[in-house]
């Protein structure tokens, strides 16, 4: 069978979403901002029109649910960061909107529709459905407080008249989440689509070397203990040692450093460097926290520092489901023959929550120049195009009729 | 001929002058705060007492002139940093008073004294002697501000009272300055004398290498433009470089390093960085500055970055006088035969400005564990003594009688 859906509604929907909280070409809605609020009321209304019911949880989740017993769930977020594209999220949103709403119109398989709540973490990242897959109870979230020291128990209040009922996750035989790439590689290599193989894991650990602080004129090379040399010295060799271990999708980086005194005329007593490395097999994270945390004590021997590792903080990768897979690379490879690929997840999605609940699929579309969180974040019109024909072909190969 | 010193006066006055803005172990004397000008009062009474001239200049700057047409000036200063050692120019000053009184008691060569105001930059660095020496005018001082704003024109106001007039640097045969190492060499060595054979010149370049930002999950390694991973294999290309082309009193430092946007999960997009480096041969700061300005082009092009070199900050190296090195280092030969070593000042002293209008010598005492500008910063009593008795020698050496 096959789910037509209508280019020019999807646009103007996609387009409508943008209007709340429009800021040159991206948009200002962080949860619970009176611009996100009007855009929940406003998809809810619109998932009515399709013949969905509307569903409005404690939290915030915006759900259109299909009548039937087991319904497919596509959707994402319309929340945003306080800059944030205009499709980060709401490409997700709208494409599950307007799949729903032809599949209906088409006698199609039974698809619902969700917007998660809090996705970009102005509570803390992927709140909504964390929430909704029961892996943070609301009360426990309520506590959790803005940049403003605001709780979201109080910030939720301003939705409250909206909530309708939990939804639970036993409706759904499964979700599949699309979104834009945030990173540059399908822009890169012309393509138009992603299919998602697993959601990478992620470690991190904040190290400190503490050397010598000492005059930069009167203590020679010889007898110095710096500790910036010291993260010199340890940054080139895990870059050598984890080069031999890793795949090409493999990422480490070194993004926060604080030298101490931090002036010209000193030479650095004392560095804290963050180490954060992602990859989509456990097995692999393991191995190179070994090799950082080995490589770290071997700097400090050879350089006469004292080192500190902190926790390692750690979140697992997430598979993605072979079947949900599999229609998504079939329908990728009838849509946009050579120009589709598959990738891991550099980012954390809602995916990486729901997939506690129901088996999970992703599909990316090309970011313009990897652009991303910054409100000139954009994707080619085709592609986004592409985007939905592939999510509809995905949809229609699941159910069979 | 001798000049007897007598050890007990010398450390008295030492310990006396530590009274003034005593803190711990060390002082808070800084240019022109009550404990300073107290100070300096203090010390002009001494060099009275002692049956020199005693004069203070519009900048603070106080002698004990002997009222011979001509003498030698011994000295170095008084101030403090905000938080700094008891040792720190007043080893210098109290072992200049003794010299210069046991050899008008001994009826030896015509030694006068100075203290110079704000040696440690309240309002920019060795301040008195680059105005005694006419490197810079008063006027022109007079606008420098400290860090709370006050211009030096008017916190000098408050030692108004006490000046006298201004010496004239032609009643002067030359100037040696006694002080602490304020690095570990000596200590390492467990020596007691460093004769200085130049006060080392100086080198800075401040870069920046610009990236591109980019999220840490989704943008791969080979499509980054990671700044601080540029600054890492520019750190090492200059270390391999650099180290085929200097002496082993060479110094280089990355002290001062801004990574922008500084954040665990974000490839760096820009990072700022100070490279300072120091040596006695201005050829050699030369050399040093292509291989530097050579590596950051070559390190750009590398790694896909941009890279921007500030105006590059000099201070040319300072010789020392041949005669007062050669008197200086007889007479740590006979002091203190193998406990002595020739060695470049790596710090900047009013001893560079007073090289413009004099001959100069420089001599060092070991700082305990290399520690300085801080309140522990110590010299053993012996080395003290040892200090005190190869400058009285070498002034002696320098007046055959």
């Amino acid at each position: 069978m096959n789910i037509r859906t209508n280019s020019a509604r999807f646009l103007s929907d996609l387009h409508h979403l943008r209007s709340f909280g429009v800021c040159g070409t991206g948009v200002v809605r962080p949860a619970f901002s009176d611009a996100d609020i009007a855009a929940r009321k406003w998809l809810a209304g619109r998932v009515a029109e399709a013949g969905l019911q509307p569903e409005i949880d404690a939290i915030g989740n915006v759900f259109g649910v299909h009548p039937a017993q087991k319904s497919l769930l596509l959707g994402s977020h319309t929340d945003s960061q306080p800059e944030g594209g205009w499709l980060d999220g709401a490409f997700g949103v709208i494409s599950a909107l307007e799949v729903a709403r032809a599949s209906l119109e088409g006698n199609g398989p039974p698809v619902s529709v969700v917007s998660f709540q809090d996705e970009e973490g102005r509570f803390g990242g992927v709140g909504g459905s964390e929430v909704w897959t029961g892996a943070r109870s609301l009360s426990d979230a309520d506590q959790r407080v803005d940049s403003d020291g605001i709780p979201l128990g109080v910030a939720r209040q301003a939705m409250a008249g909206m909530v309708t009922s939990q939804v639970d996750p036993a409706r759904f035989t499964g979700f599949i989440e699309a979104h834009i790439e945030q990173g540059p590689e399908l822009d890169l290599a012309g393509q138009s689509i992603g299919v998602v193989t697993a959601i990478v894991g992620f470690r991190q650990i904040d190290f400190v070397f503490e050397g010598r602080q000492n005059h930069a004129g009167t203590t020679m090379m010889a007898t110095r203990r710096d500790a910036f040399q010291g993260l010199v010295t340890f940054t080139a060799a895990i870059n050598d040692k984890l080069g031999d271990l890793v795949t090409p999708t493999t990422v480490w980086t070194v993004g926060h450093v604080l030298v101490h005194p931090n002036a010209a005329s000193i030479v650095p007593g004392r560095v804290e460097f963050s180490v954060q490395w992602r990859d989509a097999k456990a097995e692999l994270l393991e191995q190179m926290a070994q090799v950082i945390r080995d490589t770290a004590q071997e700097t400090a021997v050879q350089c006469g520092l004292s080192v500190e590792a902190g926790v390692m903080a750690e979140i697992a990768p997430v598979p993605v489901d072979t079947d949900l897979r599999r229609a998504l690379i079939d329908s990728a490879e009838e849509r946009a023959p050579d120009r589709w690929r598959e990738m891991p997840s550099g980012a954390l999605h809602d995916a990486s929550n729901v997939a506690r609940v129901l088996p999970i699929g992703m599909l990316f579309v090309p970011s313009i120049g990897g652009i991303s969180h910054a409100l000139d974040e954009d994707t080619h019109k085709s592609d986004l195009l592409t985007g939905l024909e592939v999510l509809a072909g995905a949809v229609a190969r699941l159910h069979p009729k």
